[in-house]
């Protein structure tokens, strides 16, 4: 049975202190494994898709437990093995204002940044009815460029259909680099899906949400756009039709992965055949319920998504 | 000597993962002992009552457990011990908005839920001031229906004061069942605690609290009602005259059990002869100081509770 | 693509309280999904084999904990789910002599225990090359014995080899009970594991381990007869060759689910064609390394196996 | 109902780091309620005295929780509370050889230390079977010289058993403050418990343990003597007769209490009727039970203790 | 070299619960070295100035760890060590509203309390740019009124800048013990560091904080005299100008410590030679970034501090 | 004031999983700073020399907390920061036979890894008494290789006396490379470390200690050859004198860094003028204690050392 939703994309080890604790001082690290796409695949799965995430690591005990760690949320982790070598880390610390969150990447070098299209099973892309990944993989190294290129063109070419989430880490390459990369993948994609202070950084636009997503949509001919606005919501067009959702009330835990947690719910509905608005529901309560749970991955149910898009929750439930 | 009060009903182990983790992925399980009625004991000993808590558990390793838990906060701890079986358990999730705190119950067939009423020291419970159990109680099984009345009868019948907390658990049975039940038990009432969202789920009561106040104590004939409106502060009728308290102001960190410890510090400043304005203030204090404290229990200090409800509380104590 | 192994059996949460802590005063309990069964299967997994697990558990936060720590290490979890009710628990301490370890179990009326063969996934059975269960499992009920035969014929039918741990738990039945039980079970079954302490407790046999091997294999026509002796190593009848394997010198941290990384290894090396002697010191060699490793779960890779029957393990391995 | 058993000494607040971890570089620290005398009363009541610990704490955060870990165990905690000063705390690491376990005390002025025999509830030792200290309440102050001498006298003129630990320590005063005072506590005492490396310290007797023993109670009019030895077992004279007990195998995780374990499980057996040869064996099993539990205390049950003494032990107990 | 700035005060362990756990019923406790003068010096070394710190402690386990603690944040330690003794030690168990933070000391009798002027290397003070304690110091004992008042005269007749932190604390010493004796310091000071709450407590003085900072300034000559007030941030008189800086909006994970960061980012600030007001701007916004770290420590780097001061911050960096 | 000893290295961040949990199943993480030439200084300073350690890091937070976790142990750290950039990290697990402990290296492309001599303050060479690096050091990177070669030629043109331990890391070269680079530094080093398994994998040399020990002194003319064989003690050969030194008996907790405590113990001692037997003892000694404590460091005590060098330990020390 083919999947409903492939997503390509590195996940790392994620290792964070404990609590507010600094990195500077900490005798223990909180171990997750995190990545925008495994991610987005497992929110995707959750809400009801059947979920794939590709990728490539190598069979160390870290590359391991990063593929242990994806895996457990039942998902299918198609995953090339290297050897030797070593797997993207990062540094993640974590506080309220006006601290916020800080990551510092260790992820240069790693073996899924110097893959190539050929390594990995492409067949899976051909065979699924959409394919995802984001702004971070041709971020990584001129090759993952090349890759990113590569396997957007084998899903168009398959007529699978294409989302793309723009993410973009300024830790990671220049806003110019990132325009001029992502602007050329954007004719092999149909749902774009946008942060509104991605769209000022990197194509320097600032005006209005709705007004960034027509003009998305029309310039580039993407049949969805949708631009989310952390606290503020998000907006969608599609086949120039507007949709506008509000964010859910949340005491925020970790706020990193809600932005993949909306749009694996977002791509799940979609693809369950829910319209764009029903969609957008269950991608906001997805995200607001992300951000109680710590770690990168949405652990949730659909029912519970389910309550809050329905306004029935409780304080305490028993 | 004689016990202030006397209160009768489950307690379990409580597994909750540590912080807001997700039961699905924990690695740990902070173990706390908790149920209703030895929560209400521990408070109102510790608000200055001398208190005692009656139960059944397994003399195992788990029931041991429990006992101990409770045992420290220095009440007596009056339990049946069963050569096997089980204790009652439940699993805690707990976040902010929109998740809020989640119960599963795992409870049924436990050793407390089989037990008969002439199993337990009924002495105790016609030498004390005052006896106590919830709503809980009964909604266990069958047996606990009927052990729950006679329980009831023997304390009436010894003149020992009875207080009842309605304490609804949808998880444990339906509004109607809960309903038929339990004001059955009301003539054996004296002093009624019931939450306002209990009225009007189980009763199906949804007016103002202190018109619900009036009409239980007028239809029941309790001495005291006394009605929780959780943020919204309680309002108490008792021989006809109406008190009403505002909630004090409280970043919660756990809301379990601020309920029992509410109603702990009411019966004992009510035991100790404060008037029943003056009991709710503490009350009222009590529960704001035990939405601070993890766990089931309020480990308050009277001293503590005195300052709240005198207004000197400071931010760094030092 | 079929399996080469499929077991069946409960498994369930285990709650062991930290080091050497005692649960009674303990404030924290490790948690692990464990069963004999799926411990075998992830053995085999990781051995060599394609390997599945089939259970049934409530699609309750505990029940997707067990599932997902399962799924973790790559065996496919073939699992019915409730949609409520309990799965089962236990709870584990563990210290050096003269304490051992203690289990306590509580896994009454979980959902697996009344489950009948017609709810699994019976084609899975018939398509595998091998099907795998323990004594345990008519142990849990009455309805267990019941869908235990039931499996088993499904197997045998099938033309599926059939292999079998006899796994006596005196926490679960009387020896009688065991003894009229599985020996009824025998005449299904190809490959015999059993414990000789096992056989002493329940078919009352204390002599020579060789000839416990060949009274088994002779008087109930078993292909294959494992008996294993702890630190003593194993023996094991195969068409009437005899093998004798010692064990390797460990350091035991946590000696709970060796016996089933034995039985993994040996059924998944010979699935992959080794004879029966190399595939005893493979099992032997990952019943010592899983006796290094906190929890159930032989998480081992086949090249560490490698280095310890090859004899070229380190202390410090830089 | 009157005590059988009464104890009288200092508790204190214990801080380890975890596992093997240094002093010095550790962020967290294990928290214990610790004393030789809290111990022998909890040993006591768990193998099937009713013992009772009588001592005096501040009422603050740490001195409750000191009464609050010793109260969990079921004893009776007869406290003097003060109302503000500081309990004793110590800090220990352990580690295996050649480290050991090493113990820092900061114990001087504690309220305990400056209490005076009156403060003290001494109905509760007129009226049990035995009362019970050890040398560390002479070795704290002057102040607690006099108590002790005063508390002896209570229970000698009351008819009241006196048991007796030399219990020396080293870090709290010289082998010749320890001599001059303890020696002249002797002929208060009915059943001295010495360590032999405590006589060869104290007494300056380095000879064999039954000639120790023998000597001892022909000096000093003993009516029991026992000579602990560790790893190497007991030995005891009572009414002239000899009685030795072997140690039993224990891989120790934590020494500290074992002493307090060994004399609190003699006591008890003593006051239940055992004979002094029974009651050795039953001392030196809950002694090598404690070595394998964390903290001061031997958690322990009669049927552990009944298990060892009958040699039924077990590995793994399911 | 000489140093920028040298202080001078008793450092601490700091035993916490986790979280929000209660002194009573915990099982651990975090570490921390803590102490003010330690803490502002830190501060300062990490806003770029050359810090040391002054003090005496006891050459044991935990003497040793307070000074480690200390010593990785790369100020110069200059310790007087004594053979034995103890170091001060406190409780802290925090909380929201309305149980706060709360400390109990357990540091009478240290090491540190009983230590005369002469013992310190004073030669350090005399070479450095400006010299700091707070009024914690001479709260300690008689002996440290007299070092205090000692320590000062040096600096000051080496003409040594002197700052100074009124830093009351009720639970060492009476407001008129305070007054009395720090008043008395007051001509030797030339920057003046007081929080407005202690002003009312210790000076009597509940008026406008300007106007507190003049009156201050020009009954005692001070050069700088700066008013904080929590959130609601400080002003400074200096050379007759007032400066007035808002607080930083933050969401507090450990309030302790955080008027340390401010007095040690001001007194830093005004060493590189920064105005008041933008010393104050660092400062209020290390105070700011200190109430999210845990411990007592402004565990920060300057970079961090520079954002906050631009309105560089964003809840995600990445 | 110049320094005894200078030592010259990379330390990393060691991220290992807490007790016998393995890297795949984890969710926390220990973090220690840890590197051979780091913990010989803390080892020597802890026995008595002035150590200093001269590296490279970059000023990030995992850059920062490997400097933070070594300065705390009051050894110098004389540390050239980059503005970014990568640390070394490795992963650890470690357990007992047959399991072992085994490191996983993610060093490569670290900041030191390509750092040239002229960068590190060479002066502090030329001032010390003492200069040690190891093995590790040239097996980094080619630049390595050649700044290694470059710190030993300016310490041995200054004078400085050349320890160098040969520390063979099979996961970072091949014994050919190995032997061929490190003879190469022979004829610049003094006081040669080597074990007599490196001594079998890289040199060839497979025969007795003592010989190998001649063999290398007279061959490339060291002053002194240490051959260390763990458990079986160590020998040296010194201006042609043999001193031999058994091992003292220890229960390992973690093996990681006994080598260097005795390198360190060993130059500490040398340094302050004992004779190499003497010297051997103390090395021997601290090597033992180390194995009790988790983590890189020695973290001791000289007066622990010598109670070990007098046979002076104890069980429990109180
Ligand atoms: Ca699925
Ligand atoms: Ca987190
Ligand atoms: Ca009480
Ligand atoms: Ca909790
Ligand atoms: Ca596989
Ligand atoms: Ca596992
Ligand atoms: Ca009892
Ligand atoms: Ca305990
Ligand atoms: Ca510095
Ligand atoms: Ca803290
Ligand atoms: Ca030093
Ligand atoms: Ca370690
Ligand atoms: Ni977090
Ligand atoms: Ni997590
Ligand atoms: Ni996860
Ligand atoms: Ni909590
Ligand atoms: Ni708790
Ligand atoms: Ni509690
Ligand atoms: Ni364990
Ligand atoms: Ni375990
Ligand atoms: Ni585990
Ligand atoms: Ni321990
Ligand atoms: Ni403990
Ligand atoms: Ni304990
Ligand atoms: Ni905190
Ligand atoms: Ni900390
Ligand atoms: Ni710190
Ligand atoms: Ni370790
Ligand atoms: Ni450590
Ligand atoms: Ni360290």
């Amino acid at each position: 049975m083919s999947d409903d939703l492939v997503t390509f994309g590195e996940s790392m080890l994620r290792l964070s202190p404990p609590g507010n604790e600094r990195m500077e001082t900490t005798g223990q690290l909180d171990v997750h494994a995190a990545g925008a796409e495994s991610n987005t695949a497992i929110a995707a799965e959750r809400l009801g898709a059947k979920a794939a995430w590709m990728s490539k690591l190598p069979d160390t005990p870290p590359g391991r437990r990063i593929a242990n760690g994806i895996r457990q949320h039942d998902i299918t982790t198609d995953v090339v093995w290297s050897e030797d070598g070593r797997p993207g880390t990062y540094y993640l610390e974590h506080a309220g204002r006006p601290r916020g969150t800080n990551v510092v990447y260790d992820r240069a070098d790693s073996e899924f940044s110097v893959a190539a299209a050929e390594e990995f099973n492409l067949e899976r892309i051909r065979d699924a009815t959409a394919f995802y990944t984001t702004g971070i993989t041709p971020a990584l190294s001129e090759q993952m460029r090349e890759t990113t290129v590569n396997m957007l063109s084998v899903a168009r070419n398959a007529g699978t259909m294409v989302a793309f989430d723009v993410n973009y880490r300024r830790k990671l390459w220049s806003p110019e680099a990132a325009r001029n990369t992502i602007t050329r993948l954007f004719p092999a994609i149909d749902v774009l899906i946008i942060a509104a202070k991605d769209a000022e950084a990197v194509l320097d636009y600032d005006g209005e949400p709705t007004q960034l997503a027509h003009h998305l949509a029309s310039e580039y001919e993407f049949r969805t756009v949708v631009v989310t606005r952390g606290a503020h919501g998000a907006v969608a067009i599609h086949d120039n039709v507007v949709h506008e959702q509000d964010a859910f009330e949340t005491d925020t835990h970790d706020p990193i992965g809600s932005g993949d947690a909306f749009t694996g719910a977002f791509l799940a509905r979609r693809l369950s055949g829910d319209d764009v608005g029903r969609a957008l529901q269950y991608a906001t309560a997805t995200a607001a319920l992300k951000r109680t749970i710590p770690g990168d991955v949405a652990t949730v149910t659909k029912s519970e998504v389910d309550a809050i898009v329905a306004d029935r929750t409780e304080d305490i439930s028993r």
